[in-house]
């Protein structure tokens, strides 16, 4: 299309950015409250930022200058990256070890003592690398990680380019790594104090397992760390119903309630799957600003139970959404698990209106960006938010037609439909290629330590 | 790898059969029961059939002759082709035209509408084409499809080259295509007597929409019907709350019990859904041999409910998977319907032991042949079946590493991880560029068509 000189003195004129990033032709689903999705518009980025979103008549940058990174969006959706607010990455190592096992068999007899046997900083580097590989593939661009070896999971998500919360494990058996439990804490503390405020992408955390197999007092010290470096506390909440039964009896009160007494719920608190909640207790996290992750697949694999979801929305809450370990989903396709939680909310509540296709959008996006506390930089397409952005492609006869953006995205797609991620200005993955990471060679070596993994 | 000369002497002295495809180096996965996973194995296939399976160690055919086609199956699984049990395959062109709404107001006041709307032999040939591609692109070789215009369907359908059956739709309205309701029956049998024995791979059949839609004395009409031609009559069983009372309120019986005092319950019907049965209703369907098929995405979408499927297979049912149709899953992706299937029984029960990936594999593949009465051709690799195959690529993070293929196939893989597939010997799909179809075209025709039906 022709520029007119008036265009092109617009174009010369216009603000102080210069774009070196140009999405165009795509429709852009902002995930901004209120707004309809942009079609045929364009998506400029200048230094990780987003600097403008142009509509299909502004023919400003038609046109861009030499050395413009230009990515074509034709027949496809542009949008905020997903954001997957609860995995322990590294598992990805193990996905598919050990399936349709009754739960304690499952995590005591299979993947507690797998971890104890093969977990070292060289397994847990190359697990989150293939991790990494994964989470880009399918169009993840933050995520919320909690396990052990953290620093190697650092290295691994440094050299991808994600964005990330990363969250040392506190347990108290003696964790991996770790051969007195009464270090772990320290552990983790020194992971904090090491790793916060160097990168601008990664933010350390800490993440105590669960209130059953972390003491009152190892729960205490670690929401002290939590709040003297401000960072986020992450925690497994109410996964089970043998756990709350558990913490029942151990301390006479509901899990909420006995975390509550313990002084550590409050707004850094990340509670991961939130089953079993009853009114008083979704009240009370609301009242405390507790984040919640809904977790469905996990939830689903391992026969936990389902959380109420559209419960919580409707109080108020916006939770986030996560797939968990690959050795319990066992993929990282938030795609899937998108799809999944508004189906299984709607059977479980035999209510197809409950949970919509907007609704879990916003999960995966906004509301999880929310739930890291970035919500302010990240989850939706908006002037001057950092540029992680992601571009699915359309021309795949599941995507076709295309009434509505949401409904196609949630309900038909998956995460192998994503073509283009950019994480803070910066391109990780281009028509299905990956730019930061060789695919080849860490397949290759996952392969070959799962090898070594089946044999131990 | 050089052949030796006793290893050319065996290749020109074995069997009667020339290979005319061989698929070589992959992890085959027979689906025959007790049989484990072959690896670096090769399936010969001649006229349409299976000759031979040979494994790593046997250098048969290591150099074949020119002319045989070679598909490439190295870092691959082979398996038998995907069968899906249950679809209305033209409703692919509603995909996502209307979500998240009531049960009522869906079908009543969006679905039941538009199609008195738009449905035309037209619209049912693209739709159907559409819904072809997205099959083959997804691993399906077979399927089972219920709707109006059959004709078109199954115009369609032979363009594609898939094997499937073909069942014209009754209902006690006037359907579209046929003014007077009084006339369906007739309609349907004239589609059967038409396509009877006319394709190897098409199959007609009868559809009756449900024992709400359809009077007791039409469904024994069809019934008469499916007997007179031996063809399978395939209806909407028990698969909403309101549909068993309703019938109650109306026959004083349970849904089963109501179509067993009719005398239609036998090895030729099909009962989609088959959510709200008591124990009596499912040990009845058992000793008719009806056959049941789960359609767990379209039940959770709709929020109808959830079939008890692992009890029905713990009591020796061996029920088929189908998707349903695309306006409400909203694909035909059966890898993610495997995954949903064993997900959603295991947190139904809470047992993440009950149904198991092996169990949704045997579903989509040799129980899935059976509910078609086809289990003598199809549903597993076998010497002397049908070559319905297909392969899956496992060079992608979110398929590495593979411990267990069943693990891998339903937990991780999704439908646009399948690279190559054969039905009847013909290749439809290689490394995933469709082979008897016009992609570009059909989407194209499908975006058009679907620009008109949002304005219809």
């Amino acid at each position: 299309m022709e520029v007119s000189g008036r265009e092109m003195e617009s174009q010369n004129n216009r603000g102080e950015f210069r774009p070196d990033l140009i999405i165009k032709g795509g429709t852009v689903l902002t995930m901004v409250q209120g707004q309809s999705p942009l079609h045929d518009a364009k998506v400029l980025i200048s230094d990780g930022k987003i600097t403008d979103i142009l509509d299909a008549d502004d023919h400003w940058y038609d046109r861009p200058e030499a050395g413009t990174e230009i990515i074509d969006a034709k027949d496809a959706i542009i949008m905020p990256g997903i954001i997957n607010c609860h995995t322990h990455l590294a598992m990805t190592l193990f996905r598919g070890f050990a399936d349709d096992l009754p739960l304690r068999e499952w995590l005591f007899e299979k993947i507690f003592p797998l971890e104890a046997k093969v977990l070292n900083p060289e397994t847990v580097y190359w697990g989150s690398l293939l991790g990494c590989l994964e989470l880009i593939a399918s169009g993840v661009t933050c995520f919320a990680d909690g396990y052990f070896f953290e620093e190697a999971t650092l290295k691994a998500v440094q050299k991808a380019g994600l964005r990330s919360l990363l969250s040392q494990g506190v347990i108290d058996f003696a964790a991996p790594g770790v051969d007195d439990p009464r270090k772990n804490l320290i552990h983790a503390r020194n992971f904090i104090e090491r790793y916060s405020g160097l990168s601008k992408l990664i933010r350390p955390g800490i993440f105590c397992h669960s209130a059953l197999t972390c003491s009152g007092s190892t729960l205490q010290g670690a929401w002290e760390i939590s709040l003297e470096f401000d960072v986020p506390l992450q925690i497994h909440l109410s996964e089970t119903k043998e756990e709350v039964d558990e913490i029942m009896a151990k301390s006479g009160q509901r899990p909420v309630f006995y975390l509550d007494e313990l002084g550590i719920l409050d707004q850094n608190l990340i509670a991961a799957h939130s089953i079993y909640l009853d009114k008083n207790e979704i009240n009370c996290l609301k009242q405390r600003d507790v984040k919640i992750v809904h977790v469905p697949e996990s939830n689903m694999k391992l026969g936990c139970g389902i959380a109420r979801i559209s419960e919580m929305i409707r109080i108020g809450l916006q939770p986030g959404l996560g797939t968990d370990g690959c050795s319990s989903n066992n993929n990282l396709d938030m795609f899937q698990e998108m799809d999944s939680a508004a189906k299984l909310s709607k059977v479980a509540e035999l209510d197809p209106v409950g949970l919509t296709a907007k609704n879990v959008l916003e999960m995966a996006t906004i509301w999880g960006a929310g739930i890291l506390g970035l919500q302010d930089q990240i989850g939706s397409i908006e002037k001057g938010k950092q540029a992680d952005i992601i571009v699915i492609d359309l021309n795949s006869p599941h995507l076709c037609p295309m009434y509505d953006p949401a409904s196609i995205l949630v309900y038909s797609a998956n995460g192998s439909d994503v073509k283009d991620v950019i994480v803070n200005g910066k391109i990780l993955m281009k028509d299905r290629r990956f730019m930061t990471l060789d695919s080849a060679q860490i397949m290759e070596k996952a392969r070959e330590l799962g090898g070594k993994i089946i044999r131990a």
